[in-house]
């Protein structure tokens, strides 16, 4: 199965020109057949093109699937890696394990001080289509650490840093099916000045178990233990 | 903390050409310095340079450190992807996490029928420093998934697999501290012989939850969760 990805639907069923070359030369579509198509928004339809040009592409809406609710997801918020490809696969595979935001932060240590999100964003919405899914993941650009945290105080999120011997472990430390904020901070750690006001915000510290992990590794993890929380609790 | 990997130790301390550069040429390490070096199999030692030029290095033996002993590690068994870097990233990624052994299997589906382990092996050595273990992974070489059953009847694996609606979960199925078998197939998936066959042999189908994981993704998810497993029970 193919999945399209068009973010205008239902008001309009205009192919962007990836998607339209896409379905026309690669898929060698033609006018009256049926694609799959999500709105990103939970959404799913099947349609029928009705122009299939490789420039230009449009389909009408055959039949709306039942949306699909949003699932408590979650907002991973992190600091990208100078190597972008580490940000690239990573944002790739959160998507497939179902993160519902990516926030990228700018802290003390960190070795990347700017990041356009094009690519990733292309890589979020490819990886959507391809797992399946009908809820487009959202990126949030580059933001100072204390401008992150002062607009969201109110989220409660864990912070990935060992607060002497008892942290609690992430997973231990999530509920099932409320919306969760983890926080990953650069290689070389965030500072204490930022650990303090991140506390200072209420934010909870977490562990992400014994072993050292990569920024994007630790990233993932976060991804993995809030898909598994959620879904032994659906068992 | 750098780690450097002599294999060899204790009985030689000879540097192999890419380490002796990385610690006289990088890391400018000169005779007299000290170096952390790891046997790879849960010893490590603090050495120190007494020949140090780029093609040929040597360490002594300073102290031996407190062996580590081998954890409950997972034995990933995974039918490579056309791809190789989703591969390669998918070793790293999984060696970071305290995989044991990562064994290739040639499928009915498999996209990839040669694989080179060279690259696969330089990857986890790398891993394997860059996150401070004590223990060398070992790869196996691609083998057609027969014979790979034939000779490991006995490991009572988990195939990821959905064996109608009551298939558990991996994290439910996993026994923590006892060695783990996780058998993830190609993007196409086993075929349906494969399955019987597997089967036949006490292999245990299990659930990676309700996302569409790529191959890749299933193979990093079952490392997190045979660590999480275990960290969860150490708790």
């Amino acid at each position: 199965m193919q999945l399209f990805y068009l973010p205008q639907l239902p008001e309009s069923g205009v192919l962007d020109a990836e998607e339209a070359n896409h379905a026309t030369k690669v898929l060698r579509k033609r006018v009256g057949d049926e694609l799959w198509a999500t709105d990103g928004r939970g959404t799913r339809y099947r349609t029928r093109l009705v122009e299939a040009q490789a420039k230009r592409a449009e389909v009408e809406i055959v039949e709306k699937m039942p949306s699909t609710k949003s699932r408590p997801w979650l907002h991973l918020v992190i600091a990208p890696t100078k190597n972008l490809d580490r940000m690239e696969w990573m944002v790739e595979k959160a998507v497939e394990l179902g993160v519902a935001e990516i926030h990228f932060i700018l802290t003390e240590h960190s070795e990347r001080k700017v990041l356009k999100l094009e690519r990733l964003q292309r890589k979020a919405i490819s990886a959507m289509k391809q797992s399946l899914k009908d809820w487009a993941p959202t990126l949030f650009p580059l933001t100072p650490w204390t401008d992150w945290l002062d607009t969201h105080q109110e989220t409660g999120g864990f912070i990935a840093h060992l607060e002497g011997d008892n942290t609690p472990h992430l997973f231990n430390a999530l509920t099932a099916n409320l919306s969760s904020w983890v926080l990953i901070g650069p290689e070389g750690g965030f500072s204490d000045g930022e650990i303090a006001a991140a506390l200072s915000k209420d934010m909870k510290p977490v562990s992400l178990g014994s072993e050292r992990l990569r920024t994007e590794t630790a990233g993932l993890a976060a991804a993995q233990l809030v898909a598994l929380k959620n879904e032994l609790d659906i068992l």
